[in-house]
């Protein structure tokens, strides 16, 4: 297998970014145990309510929930330029409907849907996401390429110690994955070559436009996304590098900068 | 003195931007130190180029050079967006007519130019910077306001350990301060009202404009920034704090969230 030989031809990347739902943390996770979280005191002191809460899937809930922002995101505009965007606004949308399907009518005020929508802050990273970050950032700039918003990638940052030295999304770059301005965009505020960037994902499509400009590529498979990346070969579809978890990308990393030390960014 | 009275209205605030050049780090002393250190570095074996360089005043040359970027400063297109901006240009620019002036012509390759002209990128925090901002950045989300570049910033942030959540610049704003749309564009992306923010800068102007949109505010005296700020008075020119330390920073606005626990950021 050459899985590897593409990284000697890594030595010039200075920054790498991720894409971060669902590469970087466990949307899956993070949204059951918040919606059990809230379903629990929510039905504290009320039984009927608590019987109705009850009865609800919340795996299939966040599940459906995330199926939901995919069908508004593959028809995000592209190669136009936003004026803005509220990744919020997006999420409470996909969420009404939800509500009635999963016999929840009048259960939750307005005040709790905000705090719903608002759970996607507070994700936590794969097991391996935190400390594989610190570990590349002493080696690398590391940033987000995120169709989200800062203000919820500051959020979850903070709450799942994503050491991010910078962060690039719709609503700083005016513009959407996969358009190809979104990564020119990142690479010109980066003053680096697209050459000069990795980018990790686990969606081809994401890898595929990243490639197309210039980035060199590394997908990630995680359980949750694009049906756990079995169909992935490096060579197709612009996938440079295939990786099973963060830990291999700074395995492979060190490798190739334990054989050509002269190319480290300076600090 | 009422000085510190102003802090109990400052309980709404969850995000603190602070100006870079001067506020938070020591422009003079790190530029001073890297260019003894080149000179050092470059008279090694050439006597003749050793004593043009020793006769050099550097610590005046950092001086002019900081004088000269103000002086372009001062001339930043207002209320206007720019498309792109280097502030490695403004630097290289900047530095070129010193190099006659203090007796160097020939002394330095281009190269070397732009190794100087990247000093400004590896500055050093003011001795409390670091400290204050990791303890900040607990409580609050923690930005710059800068009249310069991400990828200055970013190098900026990893050699100077200046843990920002985000970072806020003219390349990335596409506007200069004291536009009021850069503070504005700032809170747009953080999703706050202007109230929430507090604005920390050496520089009167910068928190004039700050207030006028509606950011609090907080004059930090620096020795090497307008004087000292000697003449600066709280309640004046749009300044409602006057510290002398970052660390002051954290003492009062530790008292406040004492005061009003139920106003802090969610983590």
């Amino acid at each position: 297998m050459a899985v590897h030989e593409p990284l000697a031809s890594f030595t010039p990347v200075k920054a790498i970014l991720f894409d971060v739902f669902g590469t970087v943390v466990d949307w899956e996770g993070g949204l059951t145990s918040q919606l059990q979280e809230i379903a629990r005191k929510k039905g504290v002191g009320d039984p009927q309510v608590a019987s109705r809460l009850d009865q609800v899937n919340w795996l299939a809930f966040a599940q459906e929930w995330r199926s939901g922002f995919w069908a508004v995101a593959r028809a995000f505009p592209r190669n136009q330029d936003i004026d803005d965007f509220d990744i919020d606004d997006v999420h409470r949308d996909c969420l009404r409907p939800l509500i009635p399907k999963y016999g929840l009518e009048g259960v939750w005020t307005e005040a709790e849907i905000n705090e719903i929508t608002r759970f996607w802050h507070y994700l936590k990273g794969w097991p391996d996401s935190s400390s594989a970050l610190h570990k590349l950032r002493r080696n690398y700039m590391i940033g987000t390429c995120a169709n989200g918003t800062l203000r919820l990638l500051i959020d979850m940052s903070r709450h799942a110690d994503l050491p991010w030295n910078t962060i690039f999304t719709s609503d700083v770059l005016h513009i959407f994955k996969p358009s190809p301005q979104f990564y020119l965009r990142a690479a010109g505020l980066l003053r680096l070559q697209p050459s000069e960037i990795l980018m990790v994902a686990a969606h081809d499509y994401d890898l595929a436009a990243a490639n197309e400009v210039g980035f060199r590529t590394c997908y990630v498979r995680r359980r949750t996304e694009d049906g756990g990346g079995r169909h992935v070969r490096v060579g197709a579809g612009g996938i440079e590098w295939l990786v099973d978890s963060f830990d291999e990308i700074v395995e492979g990393l060190d490798r190739i900068r334990k054989s050509s030390p002269h190319d480290l960014l300076t600090l």
